[in-house]
């Protein structure tokens, strides 16, 4: 496998580094209108559903939402969750979660916030503890794996658990979907939300949601926004195979390659197996240069990684950040609100042998910036 | 010049032919937080600001927004007109007339449409009656490239006429700006919507607003969206050099360069010249053809034409797209509620020498289809 052709190496959690081929695809003008592009759509969305998995007896669409994931987020909660009669609960243990929350208050959807601490995935209870004192509650809103600390959460519990309750199911898999295995049915999950540029490694521009047809069917006119609609979006692209307003055509070319290799590197089973290898690599290499994960190893996931600043007078972390992107490797800022963290993300076009070229690159940088490594 | 070297030449509105150079620049991934990025935005956000025409005396912003043109126009719709205390006045003479009235509807706010034949400009006059019969107009909103039809509307003497009534004055300037000289002072737009891929020639991805300064400081907090709330989407820009949320990182790098060869090619009078140009080349060659444009000579702009249907029983407008389309020609649909029509656009990295090759590739389809041709 070969390292990232691109001329940085990007451990943040996207845009990410892409393949060569992915780029590549993106050579090429192609009408929104054309039959080309319908088909290259029609695949995608295709392929996306397939990410449910072939045992669901309910039928889910892909429906993409061009911008960013928050987009699609929003896109979701204004078309899926009428502001009249419905109150939200959304569990937060870290931004992404509490990011839920200021989507639907914009929105003026009534809303619940449960939130927990940010070094550890939220436990069901605490959100059964909620549902038992709302009976008004009617959705769940959830993050799977939050990416401002690296901490995958039991999304299938609690949608086991939600069996029960009944609620519709709402879920930020932005950085899981694809890099790690999810039992979509299993959990019974009403309405997914992911993008492009995360696990599938694509470039950014478009996120999509995963979600049960019959929430699209029921929800005719609910959003209060025009570009926003999924409903609308779903029903435009099942009518016509065409958006209702320009979709970035380059983005979405290289988002078909981007699925090809998905498929060849063996879908979710093979990106979390690279992941993980990816991330273990990570893990003890910077604990062996002395610094300290944010999350317990049993709570970390294989996406992203929290680590403490160094406590030393002589830490900096744009210093730190700005020697490594010399050594073109470009970490990312931490988003931790109750600790000092920076974060390197292993999602991408990233091998072991980049984890390798990041860990020597801090290693030096760490002297050249005078900061003592343990076991050196 | 040379012709488009990708596979197609497309004859449309946008997603449009860009050169080689402007594709090249996506090949590479960089980090949405990067240093690097930061400037590529921050060099787009002047240049587009330049636009505004640098002797302005109010301070103008450019605030680039995820999406296609339709979520920038809503983005601006949501954040300047305050829900509780507004009345829109929009303007019509063609669907993306009617469509600020479908967005602000959609968002809440009261709204008021003036309608006028889609065949023909719309006239100060008619605003003036709709004006005169409501003063609790706060907001006129109007297209000035209706690109359902290729009308240029008379923004400029609109504005001027608006001095005397006050009201806060959103221009859809979507397929027009930087193809089509504006007065943007003289005319005193408070804030105009635009896209990347149309006059500017970048790639779909992102829109954005050139927008009173002062219009962005009234009204924080106004929006009902987060992802559309184009102030908070400034004030991050100004404050931090990035955006909120995850920007289309490769379509950021493609519109650099496409802002570099549009001051290259002369600005926005390079454009019009070459626009015209094309149009000229268009109009005349179809018209010996035997299509008859659906606008008077006088009342079209140099985007985009739109043709009536031949008055044949072998015209098939399907046929036609497909035989054009073999020959590496992309036509574009109709979009007159009032007639049959379809429409050529000649925007793009397209030159005199690209509409020839359509037109001839036109006589031959028409041959084909054993359509007569009246001057052959």
């Amino acid at each position: 496998m070969s390292p990232p052709d691109s001329r940085k190496r990007l451990f943040t959690p996207g845009p990410l580094n892409v393949s060569p081929e992915v780029r590549k695809a993106m050579d090429r003008d192609l009408g929104s209108r054309d039959p080309e592009f319908l088909e290259v759509v029609a695949q995608i969305r295709s392929r996306l559903v397939g990410e449910v998995g072939s045992n669901s007896a309910t039928p889910y669409e892909a429906v993409p939402m061009q911008g960013s994931g928050t987009f699609g987020l929003e896109s979701a909660l204004t078309s899926l969750v009428p502001r009249r009669s419905s109150r939200l609960l959304a569990i937060a243990n870290g931004e992404y979660g509490r990011r839920i929350e200021r989507i639907a208050r914009r929105l003026g959807i009534e809303t619940t916030l449960v939130e927990t601490p940010e070094n550890a995935p939220w436990s069901t209870d605490s959100v059964t503890a909620a549902i038992d004192a709302d009976p008004t509650i009617t959705h769940l809103a959830a993050v799977h794996c939050e990416t401002s600390t690296g901490a995958v959460n039991p999304i299938e519990e609690l949608g086991v658990r939600n069996r029960d309750w009944g609620k519709v199911f709402l879920v930020d898999g932005m950085s899981s979907l694809g890099g790690v295995p999810l039992d979509f049915s299993g959990a019974d999950i009403d309405c997914l939300v992911s993008s492009s540029n995360k696990c599938f490694q694509g470039v950014p521009g478009f996120s999509f949601a995963l979600v049960k047809r019959q929430h699209l069917e029921a929800n005719r006119g609910v959003a209060g926004s025009l570009s926003l609609d999924l409903v609308d979006q779903w029903e435009t692209l099942e009518k016509t195979g065409q958006f209702r307003f320009t979709p970035p055509t380059h983005v979405f070319l290289a988002f078909r390659q981007a699925l090809e290799e998905y498929r060849i590197e063996g879908g979710v089973e093979g990106r979390y197996r690279r992941y993980r290898t990816n991330q273990e690599i990570l893990r003890s290499g910077m604990e062996r240069l002395g610094f300290r994960p944010f999350l317990r190893r049993s709570f970390q996931g294989p996406i992203i990684t929290s680590f403490h600043y160094l406590c030393d007078p002589k830490f900096d972390f744009e210093e730190l950040y700005r020697r490594l992107s010399d050594r073109s490797c470009v970490l990312y800022p931490g988003k931790v609100s109750e600790a000092e963290t920076f974060r390197i993300g292993n999602i991408g076009h990233l091998f072991p042998e980049d984890m390798q070229a990041l860990l020597e690159a801090m290693g030096t940088v760490l002297e050249e910036m005078s900061l003592p490594i343990p076991m050196a």
